[in-house]
């Protein structure tokens, strides 16, 4: 009952809901006047923009479902996801149109269309054929009631293995989208800023919030620290949803200046947080919210309120209401403290992987979707996120948390950041490789930081080995890429000492 | 993860969320201990306070069925619920002990159990009893995830026919709880005062949004307008529920005492508003929220934000997401405007009336609850509420909505209150009778009112006769109920004068 309340702010586009409504109405009709139909897989290869959020309505006005791709991916990448879901059309912009052909290239029954981003979508495709509205009462905020329908197709964004299309439906964003306004409240003037990619699980939560709680989403093309702060200064910004390197990149454009009191919260997610980074927060008294999600479980799936980021600190909260986390196996949970695998249950969790039955028995198995993320859980039900288990390095026996060593190497002044991998060893199985990127200006040497380890750590999880680089592998959602890490430095590591010692 | 945060305030007792839990396990326990198991139906007798929220918890956790009673009722009356539901047990306290034993008479198998009301649900029955803790942990906020279960019987509060028992799942209440967040928004600081009796569907929706929402309930064991006043003066309430006569007496006990901005929401059920009342609202700026509800959709439907009072002036606002409304039937909807029954649905509908199916099923026919309320739909989507169809007076062929007598009849500066009701006619079929009390030192005769109304309404709505008395007959919701007003009158309206033209 708000068609006249602010839906969209994208650059100059400011939409009511009404205006929303209509604009999505309008891409469906043309859409459908070209064949597009309930059940249909759309992929969608867009900037963000608000052609994006009009594309995401009309596609679930038709029934159709969403296969949003990452725009930084090459023509072939995006070929093979486009097989793999059987897309039926490919909806472009101006700037993705080329590599969309690229894409396409062999796929003669893949229709494309492209949307105009200066207009908002509303280029104009064969106008004549658009079918009469319909008679039905147009619901200005969210047309998805049948929850147990598939919204999207979601690749993640595969740190380790091949992308899998991560099947969610209404529901799963319903209930991500409740749980969170359980959480962190709903006040009548919140508007969330998604700066992070809309075609990722995380930004797209944000359009679903924006049409349930009846609040604007701010969109961003692409993550400018200085336009966010602008925001967050100046456009009543309440809530923005960043991943840590973003976090990093917004306190270092601040300087010294305080966030305003109408910035409730800063929710970190994506990737766990560097130490540091949530000490610096707890200094200014930014109002950061550290959160674990997954794509399979519609973002996420606990947050820590800003109100216990001291008194839990490195914790990503309990579950959102009413999700359910357990470490473990679906038959037994662990006790507190212990490290095992997190499951998380409930309804926010995918239908499945699209085309994957037995990846989807698996990762489903005994009722609980299996994250193959490691952590604990404490006395008090609070989350502590170790690590990807798949990362995991067994060095003689004794279990290496990549993350662990990645915190120890990033609190040396003089490393900006650093990521960890195993590398083969005929001695320990596997030992810690690490690859840092120094801070401009400084000079470091692999003894120095081996040292340095060496004081803050066990001797096995000390890196055998330290490679320096000038950036480091991350995903569009700005997760660290161990794999690309670890293909990277492949050839290196064979030459791996074996003759080392002092485990 | 909010153990610690208040979860009741009421009278000098004040509960965290980890206290109501262990309250409840305790209650619980001890029922446990005598036999009490998952499937029974439990009736509860009980006074508005803390053992009646711990109770209502201790139930949930058993997986019993609560079967809150009208503590206004005769003894007889309870009899006839408790024999309607099989009740297994009927929990009371001091106060109401003896009508609990007045209303288990012959029926040997019902076992009886007192709380006390001073310790708040602490009356030490047979502790040496009580088994030990499970082994679970406990969840401090709501244990309520199967929310298909049934959590409570409500009796409608029967303003026509005998009172039919509601059966209503954890998930009628959740979906209510978020529907009515989404609407109002969800404040951390909020506190939602019930001073309406919680064994109606409206104050029993206050404890389900506050382990929901994890805010407080601030529970009053009677409605006293000073009381009222001075906790959302001084203790912070920001959210209100009331009906209209309530919020008539906490404005006159106001005086021009204007609210503090803390208070959000005078959500106003459970009758329609008189127009003096709402009119008097918008005046002093009072937050006023009308709603529509009913029992049998857990509570609150549609709501008229604060913000569109002024525009929308009369209506209950829009449906809350996801519920439906409709006017009209199943298979046809009415166009804007035209009156006809109110039909919701959606996942706050009741399974069904306890042990009626035929009723059930009339009800619930074509997917739609028909909820026996006629109204209509505005062009924007907002809903009027006209009447009652069992109330509707058929005057030679013309329709006449009660509430539009009574609302005229209000308008009149001498009337405090007014009933209207049919009578038989011979000549119509039937004609308009009103019962009014007029205010202490006015004097008014039947000619005058007649007089004053035909200047306002078509002369087949005008009252043949009208009544005078001191108090019209409200049900413990404050809805004025006009079957015991038609009972009351019934011998006088045989004298019907049958000659009687002007139609």
């Amino acid at each position: 009952m708000s068609p006249a309340r602010p839906a969209l702010i994208a650059g100059d586009h400011r939409w009511s809901f009404a205006e929303l409504d209509r604009r999505a109405g309008r891409v469906a009709r043309r859409l459908a006047a070209r064949g597009v139909a309930a059940g249909n897989r759309v992929a969608v290869l867009l900037r963000n923009g608000p052609q994006f959020v009009a594309v995401t309505h009309a596609l679930s006005k038709l029934g159709a479902v969403m296969v949003p791709m990452n725009i930084r991916l090459a023509g072939c990448e995006l070929a093979a996801q486009l097989k793999e879901v059987g897309a039926a059309a490919l909806i472009h912009d101006r700037a993705t149109a080329a590599r969309a052909e690229d894409a396409a290239h062999g796929m003669p029954d893949l229709w494309r269309a492209g949307v105009d981003d200066r207009e908002g979508c509303d280029e104009p495709i064969d106008e004549t054929a658009t079918p009469a509205p319909t008679a039905e009462k147009a619901m200005p905020r969210c047309a998805c009631l049948r929850l147990s329908a598939v919204q999207g197709i979601f690749f993640t964004s595969a740190t380790s293995g091949r992308a899998k299309g991560v099947r969610l439906t209404f529901g799963n964003h319903w209930w991500s989208a409740v749980g969170s306004a359980l959480n962190l409240g709903l006040l009548p003037d919140d508007r969330w800023l998604a700066c992070m990619p809309l075609y990722h699980v995380g930004g797209m939560a944000i359009l679903w919030r924006s049409v349930i709680y009846g609040i604007p989403a701010v969109v961003h093309e692409s993550f400018d620290p200085e336009m966010v702060n602008r925001d967050i200064d100046t456009a009543g910004v309440t809530l923005v949803s960043v991943v840590p390197v973003m976090l990093q990149r917004l306190l270092d454009a601040r300087g010294q200046r305080p966030f305003p009191p109408t910035l409730r919260c800063l929710l970190l997610g994506g990737a766990p947080a560097p130490q540091p980074l949530l000490e610096a927060c707890l200094r200014i008294g930014a109002p950061v919210a550290p959160t674990y999600g997954l794509t399979e479980a519609a973002s996420q799936v606990a947050t820590l309120a800003p109100e216990d980021a001291g008194r839990k600190f490195g914790s990503v909260g309990g579950p959102l209401f009413p999700s359910e986390l357990r470490i473990g196996g679906p038959r037994r949970a662990a006790p507190a403290g212990e490290v095992g695998e997190i499951l998380v249950r409930g309804p926010t969790v995918m239908l499945g992987y699209a085309g994957r039955r037995a990846e989807t028995a698996r990762a489903l198995r005994g009722g609980w979707l299996h994250t193959g993320d490691l952590g604990y859980i404490d006395g008090d039900g609070y989350l502590y996120v170790v690590d990807r288990r798949d990362d995991l390095i067994v060095s003689g026996g004794e279990n290496v948390y990549p993350a662990e060593v990645e915190r120890v190497l990033e609190e040396h002044p003089g490393i900006e950041e650093a990521g960890v991998i195993r590398m083969r060893s005929a001695v320990w199985g596997q030992t810690v490789g690490a690859v840092v990127k120094v801070r401009v200006g400084m000079q470091l040497s692999e003894h120095e930081i081996r040292a340095f380890c060496a004081q803050r750590l066990a001797g096995y999880k000390v890196p055998r080995h330290v490679w320096f680089t000038d950036a480091l592998p991350r995903t569009a959602a700005g997760k660290l890429s161990r794999r690309s890490l670890r293909e990277r430095i492949e050839g290196i590591a064979e030459k791996e000492d074996q003759t080392s010692s002092g485990h």
